[in-house]
């Protein structure tokens, strides 16, 4: 190896960055993945953990334990304060030696926002963390319970009543298990109300829900979530939200719908990283506060500095930006690995990155989703299979302890822990 | 039936409460189960939750999903802050309308006491709730990763210094669970110290650990827990906890042992019902805050009164209290169902309860544990396996999970979930 990228620093553990790191493994070079969390999260289930499904360490893998075999690569737990792009180091909160860098990868994602409206953050939470997804179980569970005591009709129905905001894959799939929750899972456990006359509410400001999938494959969705008891309400605008409920503008019209839990699934902007690294390079970022970069991926003007993921902006061949998927932060991590092994190893450097879209999947409720595998349109149950087929394969290579949690009787007998994740009260 | 053992209300859904409403279960009485949380919480596990060995939802169920074919059957999430023992209701915080009964069932545990110094809670946390348990894994995961960046030796030593104050079987299991953690989970994971080098310290004030076995069984554990690295420490009497380590008593000597995680595995009292109880009934409570109760389990006075489980003070023949444990809390609520059934068909009363002890054991980290059944005195692995038959078999007589989750991919074809637990932040 060249000591030129010797060291590399790896700032988030998500899909991106842990991609990067992984592809680095056993190449010589140094690497230092820095997470303020200690495990990954497969982000794509975390619906699944706001609706009871699954436990948080289910979709969650210690960093450390990806990394042990290399005694070149170390894992810092720690939040970045500040990047010195001249300097060539990072400096996490609480300390005072900076960490070196030659190569320095940022993939910190995405966090929710609510337009300047940040009262609503309480009224209405959004998912992106474990703790989230806990706030999200123990409101939508919590409803139920208020329902079975409220004697007031009134207040039973807003109890009854869910609203979720933003009709993209998030939305359409929280909306459809909570729908499953109360028509199927908690059948028969009330005795004051049938958890059948729940409503779910899916809330979508722009005149479509899924706006990347074509129509025939939305009006599937549409129907499929009806079917499951959702009300799809398109071009209706959320303007603002209570503790009973939110006002949404539809045609000009404002109008309430009384809701005892609202959920916030729209609405993402890049870390705060991003912002500071377009400051410190005099590089835009857009209206989500994400990076312009080069096509190569770096920060334009610093080669040694890429940004990945979610807060990269990075545009396919028509010139459309890439969407906030974990497929793309997936190969752009494993692109910039073939990179810095390219110059490790002084080859020729790859052609610039290239997303090859392998199709996108939501999930619809319980056995049905849509899948656009280019141009190979799923729907219904065959549509699910293929969901679940590529998330199974997706969570094994991502060592995730899924798989091994089915065989938890064997797993006890070896010296591995599945739930390691230090969250701050959940 | 008759009429008068028609309403019965069990308030807390532990071992005791649930054995009671499942016995009742088709019996045509209306029964109503009174719970602060909404699931039923498997209590011998719980050390594996705070050492991250399983999810919160492993060892939990709704209890809501016990009793949903009965119509009979309420479940009701509330705290009870009145019991009216003439009147014959309870009523529940928050609420005006009284539940009434004709025979009670109170069973709600005990919990956590620090003996007069209540600021030791926020230092050492106990081990009784699911939150406790997640507090303490985050402790303890904490620690391994602030001794990664701990440049002072002395500090880092004390980072990676466990103190469990009690040798009792939570004791036990906690201190094998986080030396087994240090010296083969995390091995290879740090590269500025070894996790080798960490030491846990079981701090024990009476003359033993586990009493309540023999001494070649307690011989035993204390050898596993040294091969295991814990350092046991007998007639050591914790008399001060700070945010730096424990001081304790040996032989009249104080003595200091930094410590950066302590964990309180000593030290319950009866749930405060228990009082209440007592002060209305006029039945004087132990020690421990106990309900001493009649040989049918009855509140002295109250012939529709039943107190079970870890909050009654019962004698085995001998005269002896009988320990709080499941095993004997789960006897005493099949003890009272099979009473309430012979009242409700006219038949005889059974005989005064009798616990049948058929042994107890405890687990001292992997595939080791040490086993007194009747008699038979097991140790090592194959005491480990006959713990692991045990709680297998107990786990699926209270329809947990555990064994569904082994078969997640299947159990997500059904439409079950089971994560469904409200807690506060986890």
């Amino acid at each position: 190896m060249t000591g030129e990228q010797g060291r590399v620093v790896v700032i988030g553990a998500g899909f991106a960055g842990l991609a990067v790191a992984k592809g680095l493994l056993g190449s010589g070079a140094h690497v230092t993945v820095i997470d303020k969390r200690n495990f990954h999260l497969f982000q794509p289930l975390l619906y699944q953990v706001a609706t009871g499904g699954l436990s948080p360490a289910n979709i969650a893998t210690p960093v450390r334990s990806l990394f042990r075999g290399d005694p070149r690569f170390h894992v810092r737990m720690g939040e970045v304060t500040a990047i010195d792009l001249q300097a060539r180091h990072v400096l996490l909160a609480g300390e005072e030696t900076p960490i070196p860098f030659d190569t320095l990868i940022v993939a910190t994602g995405m966090h929710t926002q609510y337009f300047g409206n940040d009262g609503w953050a309480e009224l209405a939470p959004g998912l992106k963390t474990i703790e989230d997804a806990l706030d999200i179980r123990t409101r939508v569970l919590s409803a139920f319970e208020r329902a079975e005591t409220e004697t007031d009709p009134a207040k039973r129905a807003r109890d009854l009543t869910f609203a979720v905001v933003g009709g993209g894959p998030t939305g359409v799939e929280l909306a459809g298990a909570i729908a499953e929750i109360a028509h199927y899972t908690l059948k028969g456990e009330y005795r004051s109300y049938d958890p059948e006359n729940t409503r779910v509410f899916l809330l979508e400001g722009s005149k479509t829900i899924l706006p990347m999938y074509d129509e025939m494959l939305r009006d599937r969705a549409r129907t499929d979530l009806a079917k499951l008891g959702v009300t799809v309400r398109e071009n209706t605008l959320v303007t603002n939200i209570t503790a009973d409920g939110v006002t949404v503008k539809v045609d000009g019209q404002e109008e309430v719908i009384e809701a005892g839990t609202v959920v916030w699934a729209t609405g993402v902007a890049a870390s705060p990283l991003a912002r500071m690294l377009g400051e410190a390079a005099g590089v835009t970022v857009d209206r989500s506060g994400r990076v312009e970069v080069t096509p190569v991926l770096t920060l334009p003007g610093y080669d040694n500095v890429y940004v990945l993921g979610d807060m990269a902006h990075t545009k396919d061949e028509a010139g459309n930006p890439l969407p906030a998927l974990a497929s793309v932060a997936l190969q752009q991590g494993k692109y910039v690995a073939r990179v810095l092994r390219a110059q490790m190893t002084d080859k020729p450097a790859p052609e610039p990155f290239r997303y090859i879209d392998r199709g996108t999947m939501a999930t619809i409720g319980r056995a049905a989703a849509i899948a656009d595998l280019r141009g190979l349109r799923l729907t219904g149950f065959i549509g699910w299979l293929s969901w679940l087929f590529v998330h199974l394969i997706l969570l094994i290579e991502f060592r995730n302890r899924l798989m091994v949690l089915i065989t938890w009787a064997w797993g006890f007998f070896t010296r591995n822990r599945f739930a390691r994740l230090i969250t701050d009260e959940g």
